[in-house]
């Protein structure tokens, strides 16, 4: 009998990406951070980073033709890529749109999928400064997004300490009634975030419970949540219907909140919760704490997330 | 009877550059070029230039998975950006690399996809500092392109001028019989040219006749070309099977040469021409010059070239 080969489905999105990392390495010394973070950090000529990011947004995967308008779809296709630069702390400058469209594509979907980019982009002050269109079976984008961070202030995913706290912004769950198209990436807080002192972050694409993982076994530490704790939002509560365990199961695994995850000192923290509130109209909630990972012990949650593949 | 909304398809691709540049204005005065080129150019922090490109290859459009290696695929992904950044006189430093694939895409695909693309990115000093996996219908990537330049060594499409020479790199026609899978992307011979005076350059990607257009387009000129010099590649040769004719067709409307087109003016040639075969093994030819736009003359050409939609 002929064994099937493996496929990507059979080894998941974290794993191919572990794969990935060994097939690439990194040819220049002078990156900071390569595949793996939210986004790619590089010293830039004059002191300070720069930041690299690319997402892509399929329809029927990230987006239904018959549920979002065309200006949410170039929201959210912006949008994934100005929330990975949020959660390094970043400054975007520039971006670059590329657009995959089947033939009979209305002109007017280009259009207003253009100025829901247009939108986003104004509000944050980015440059769309290229792109490229092809054709294809499906309406897909790729968007490049480059930015900035000093030195300093650039936060990454590897930085959480034992006793460090877990923080979230705002609400969680139930994206899928809205939010997933309609998000505002957390840019002006992960910039306050990052210069307060935040050991590590991460932005909430995956849902709670596999993005904990991914920012904690960067760290090589292993975590304690108090569910309680847990902001819930309207939409997790009105999905699940009164259901605590299922408003919890929402908020941990839907995915696409693009809400900020991070760890912070515990000293640094008075600090921070008494200046939030006067930026800030959204939540600020700390959720757990990082703990010693025990000999042996598996730095994962058993809450699955979003599945890529 | 109500009217069918315009698609796409009836625009054309140029057409649709041409509104989606009028739907998106540029944010920064810093920008140097734009949409419209063939990367995005802006200051860097330290002086001289920086370059972003974005590119996509899809399934069935761009390869077909039956006459194509994943090797190949992941050669021409990276190499379509990077003869982007050739046309410019750019030298590219980091990519980022989205990959959308089916969930039965075998491991090794992915792999062998990612072994070309190191191949090619180690060939040139590229580093691949990131990505993202989507799941979607059909295989596609997009790769977008970081690259640098000094001030003075820039080239545009725009800067054609009346009596300059237009030359190309290579040999054209027939790159559906491998060069499209294969090509080299042409960074030494475009950082060469753009430090010896060259006026415009373009890559050739949609077919001479349809590039002839945008080089000169958009510096506001007319051409003319010396069919009898344009060089015909072996493959051309043998798709026309001798039809000489046919062999023009093909290398004026194939596309996917990626060799250089370029103006230089006529006081910079021969230095040029003395230079290039000690450095370089494929021809320089020129092949025609730049002319002034009659009043009422479209600055367009009969020949047309690869249709992306």
């Amino acid at each position: 009998m002929r064994r099937r080969p493996k496929t990507i489905e059979s080894v998941g999105e974290f794993g191919l990406i572990d794969q990935i990392k060994k097939w690439i390495p990194p040819m220049h010394r002078s990156v900071v951070c390569g595949i793996g973070d939210d986004a790619a950090v590089f010293p830039m000529a004059g002191g300070g980073y720069q930041l690299l990011t690319i997402d892509t947004v399929v329809e029927d995967v990230d987006f239904k033709m018959n549920r979002a308008t065309p200006q949410q779809i170039g929201w959210k296709a912006l949008g994934v890529g100005l929330s990975d630069l949020a959660a390094m702390g970043g400054i975007p400058k520039m971006a670059v749109i590329s657009l995959t469209l089947p033939r009979r594509t209305p002109l007017r979907f280009v259009r207003d999928f253009y100025e829901g980019i247009r939108k986003l982009a104004r509000r944050f002050r980015v440059s769309i400064v290229g792109g490229d269109l092809s054709r294809g079976p499906k309406i897909s984008s790729s968007i490049a997004v480059l930015g900035e961070a000093t030195r300093t202030s650039t936060v990454f995913r590897s930085g959480a300490k034992i006793g460090d706290l877990i923080c979230v912004t705002g609400r969680l769950g139930g994206s899928i009634l809205g939010k997933h198209l309609n998000f505002l990436p957390r840019l002006r807080e992960g910039q306050f975030l990052a210069r307060r002192g935040v050991s590590a972050m991460i932005d909430l694409s995956d849902g709670l419970g596999q993005d904990l993982n991914h920012l904690i076994s960067n760290s090589r530490t292993a975590f304690m949540i108090d569910e309680a704790k847990v902001p819930i939002s309207e939409a997790a509560r009105k999905l699940a219907r009164g259901n605590l365990r299922r408003e919890l199961i929402h908020a941990f695994c839907d995915g696409e909140d693009f809400e900020l995850l991070f760890t912070i000192p515990r000293s640094k923290l008075g600090t921070l919760q008494r200046a939030w509130p006067k930026r800030f109209s959204i939540p600020l909630t700390v959720i757990g704490q990082v703990m010693r990972l025990a000999k042996g012990m598996r730095p994962t949650y058993r809450y699955q997330g979003y599945r890529h593949f």
